[in-house]
């Protein structure tokens, strides 16, 4: 489609320029189907003329162009889609405000992982810090909120909780608007678009689906996202985190008394009573996917995750000491700030993590393998066909993965001989650390599938360790042209990609039924999955939101690498 | 040499049992070198019949074994050597004491960098907690200090400055003595034998020379330790730390006034009185080293170590805010808290550090530049032979080394002009990140050299915090024989040395003038020399006491490899 500028001067036509035509998603699809419906293009032509970009435009609630908006201020467009609600600065307040039916906007500097019930509980986020990169945006995108990051024009006042925009004061409860496409801040409700999965959407996606050798599978934590993802298109749950299970409010008072525990004996008295509410865990998303495989990765983060913050506690202990008229409490939370000190990190991204709880902690990965194998017991006798896959991380050494592959393959012997039913389940590994994809030759002989998890590949293998880089450094990076992108949305082919060449290689020669796929933050990004395809991977993962585009991309990636 | 067993029985000789014989490292020597001398067996036989790890008793003073000695305690023989000294629990204390003559032990829970001056001004180290990769064990052995850590027995009380062992209180200022090749801790002083560098011992050095291709270099960061190095027979420095000489207390204000500066001029007029400090640094190392290399790293560890601590920080602030009584220093407090915490990172070790500091901080590095090239051109004119390489830390791109290459002739080629002298010089990169060694050949078409930087290399390539994993899990991973070696102290050559070989082959192909060492912990170390030889290395280079050890793998390697 052209733009054609053109003068007609004393009855004679001049063309003067021609350009190509820009147009909206919506058109690009329409236009692309019509003409392979009509025989012009072939499905492979009309596959290639969409930019999978563009798509996400498609995929989330959006602001009417029409309304007279109020801009406030501007942010980074973090996540895409648009929300409405009263802006509240606490993720406490976010939750109380959210289960009693309001709609609220999370608005804080910046997001940890303390916030992550505020965040669910909200229909979007506000930042005033951080990139694109920051958790507040990480989280937003997985979740599939809209997010808008680095709003440096707010002023926010935790302890007035009110918020000042170019001088003007906005207290809790304000009504806002953010436009997550654009980054914009607009004061009051605005009227939204629903996503509008036409039938022409529907039609190319199907064609899609015909030309793609990849599979697209999911990330998702719950059954509510799991549905999400089906009704995506996603061939199963590519990475199902536990972790976020674990921060559950109403869990955490048990989750800190496991790890708080001075005896085995305690410790198992603790999982014991996690047990049932990670059984309904699985229980939920594998009956949401029957039919399809469901990826579990076993614990992930540092225990001290899970704790409070040490600083805090210091501060809280001072005042307690000055004023001394409390010692019980003073010794008690000395006795916390003790242990959370005995469990803080130098780095905890290369700390005590991954499985490496799960071989100084066997009982708690033991714990999880049995709430899965009961909860697909369960399920059997229910009559649903499931394909559950537990995913042992961050290893690095076979020796570990053999280990906790055998822990994990009596604990579903136990549970089928209790319950008195079989069912067929996987054990593999994710890919996250240089060491596995150097050594995968061995790693492969004890694992049915390797899942690349770039994030953590790239941070390992770039040095790079996200939160600090995109904060610190990487901006400088991008802008003084030494790399090209930033390299947790764009997979480093040339270092990271060299290791995963490696891994599917080796790990395929050692076990021709390897199954490989990817479910990092890049699984839903379209250069990614090019390379992924010419890798040769099974599948990608990618957040339920990224499915429809992955589906494209996949099919571009087939159609482009013949 | 064997131990015989026999009897005689009624005038008849009945021999039992036979074992190889056990003898000291001096004995053993002295046979070795006699059974050559006298053409029994050949120099190769001889240098074969040593083991590496003995010398360490030689080349360190020892306890007096014919004294009785009042044992305390028993911790971990964390470096090798003996001292005696009064008791001091605080770094600035035993520097004072240090400076004024008198010989003193740092005991400590354990240690940190902010307590280098204390460990520097000490006769040993003795630590509570920590182990063989401890803080003060890595800093003592590098120092070639004495050190007993992980010495549980003591229980340090701070406020009071005393320590208890079973229930005896010691004061400051109590004369103890330990034994860093037992792990002992003894009451009072203990009489001391010097290191013996017998006539054998160095003609066995010198037939290890001749057999050996490795170079051999020392780690050193100051000239006495440089000359301490050359003494042992080192044939250059293959790393000389900047760092240790920014942590000097006269420079800590300064250093710190360069970080805080709120702009280019004012860091640049905070460098301007570092670089006087600075090229006095390179003048002694250069000097003491003439005729040989010196490699000097520039600036590698993120610029919050060198800050105060953020909990003492919040501490101090709080008891402020409670007081109410002096709102200027509350308020300069404050100021300083919110600078820490916009340095502070989740995960230094993977942060802004390295080459990242000259690529946001160009100005850093273009003095460090100034300071080498400046006491370079003041040697050439007194006639000296020097050598200067100038290594760039954390390389993970040639981009970065392309650029910061450029910086550093462009600083040399000015400081020859204003001196109007020349002089020749090198610069490279450390090989000490994944992604280095994976794209080697890229990176070697713009270095002279590449010094493979195992510590942080095993850190990135098995996602080990050193300091989290030796505290935390690493015993658990030797104990269940997951892992054979602690991998810092034993090169993993499946996993590290798979990509030391990828960058060499790489980089060599790419160009065949690059020189290749390695400068971690592992270049004194017998079982990770001989892998180096393997690889073809130029150069192995490790803490000055472990030359001698150093020479005799190499040459074992050479002739265990021919």
């Amino acid at each position: 489609m052209q733009d054609i500028e053109f003068t007609i001067e004393k009855g004679r036509l001049y063309i003067l320029q021609t350009r190509n035509g820009k147009r909206t998603a919506p058109a690009a699809i329409r236009v692309a189907v019509e003409l392979c419906r009509e025989g012009v293009i072939t499905k492979e032509e009309a596959i290639k003329r969409i930019e999978p970009g563009q798509l996400g435009q498609l995929l989330h609630r959006r602001m009417d162009s029409s309304a007279k908006l109020e801009v406030l201020a501007k942010g980074l467009p973090a996540s895409p889609g648009a929300a409405s609600g009263k802006i509240v600065f606490d993720a406490d307040e976010a939750e109380r405000l959210g289960q009693a039916g309001e709609k609220v906007l999370l608005v804080r500097t910046e997001t940890t992982p303390d916030d992550i019930h505020g965040i669910l509980a909200a229909q979007g986020i506000l930042t005033s810090r951080g990139g694109m990169t920051s958790h507040a945006a990480v989280v937003a995108r997985h979740m599939g909120k809209p997010a808008v990051c680095g709003c440096e024009a707010l002023k926010i006042d935790y302890a007035n909780n009110t918020v000042t925009i170019d001088g003007v004061t906005y207290p809790q409860g304000t009504v806002f608007s953010i436009d997550g496409a654009t980054g914009r801040v607009i004061k009051g409700e605005v009227p939204m678009i629903d996503p509008e999965l036409s039938d022409e959407f529907k039609e190319l996606l199907s064609w899609a689906d015909e030309l793609r050798s990849l599979k697209v599978l999911a990330n998702a934590d719950n059954p509510r996202d799991a549905q999400k993802a089906r009704e995506f298109g996603a061939q199963g749950i590519g990475l199902c985190r536990t972790e976020h299970m674990f921060m559950d409010p109403a869990r955490i008072p048990i989750v800190q008394e496991m790890i708080l525990s001075q005896s085995l004996a305690e410790r198992e008295a603790a999982l014991a009573k996690l047990l049932p509410m990670q059984e309904e865990d699985f229980y939920g998303i594998l009956k949401a996917m029957a039919g399809l495989p469901v990826t579990i990765r076993l614990l992930d983060p540092p225990l001290h995750e899970f704790l409070p913050n040490a600083e805090e506690l210091v501060v809280e202990i001072t005042k307690l000491m000055l004023q001394g008229n409390n010692p019980e409490e003073l010794a008690e939370k000395e006795s916390l700030l003790r242990k959370v000190r005995s469990l803080a990190e130098m780095n905890p991204m290369l700390g005590h993590r991954g499985c490496r709880l799960g071989i100084t902690f066997p009982e708690i990965y033991a714990m999880q393998a049995r709430a899965i194998f009961q909860a697909a017991a369960r399920l059997v006798k229910e009559g649903y066909e499931i394909y559950p896959e537990v995913m042992i991380p961050l290893v690095i050494h076979v020796k570990e993965l053999d280990k906790l592959r055998k822990l994990t393959e009596e604990t579903a012997q136990k549970v089928m001989a209790e319950q008195g039913v079989s069912f067929s389940y996987k054990v593999g590994t994710m890919i996250e650390v240089p060491r596995a994809a150097l050594t995968a030759d061995e790693v492969a002989t004890v694992a049915d599938f390797f899942s690349f998890g770039t994030n953590d590949l790239t941070q390992t293998t770039l040095g790079f360790s996200r939160d600090d880089a995109e904060g610190k450094f990487l901006p400088d990076y991008l802008e003084q042209n030494i790399l090209e992108h930033n390299p947790f949305e764009v997979l480093d082919r040339k270092g990271v990609g060299k290791l995963m060449k490696m891994a599917v290689t080796l790990g395929r020669e050692a076990n021709p039924n390897l199954k490989v796929g990817i479910c990092g933050e890049h699984g839903g990004e379209p250069s990614s999955i090019e390379f992924c395809h010419q890798l040769g991977l099974n599948y990608v993962s990618c957040s339920p939101f990224r499915v429809p585009i992955a589906r494209l991309a996949a099919a571009q990636a087939a159609v482009n690498n013949k």
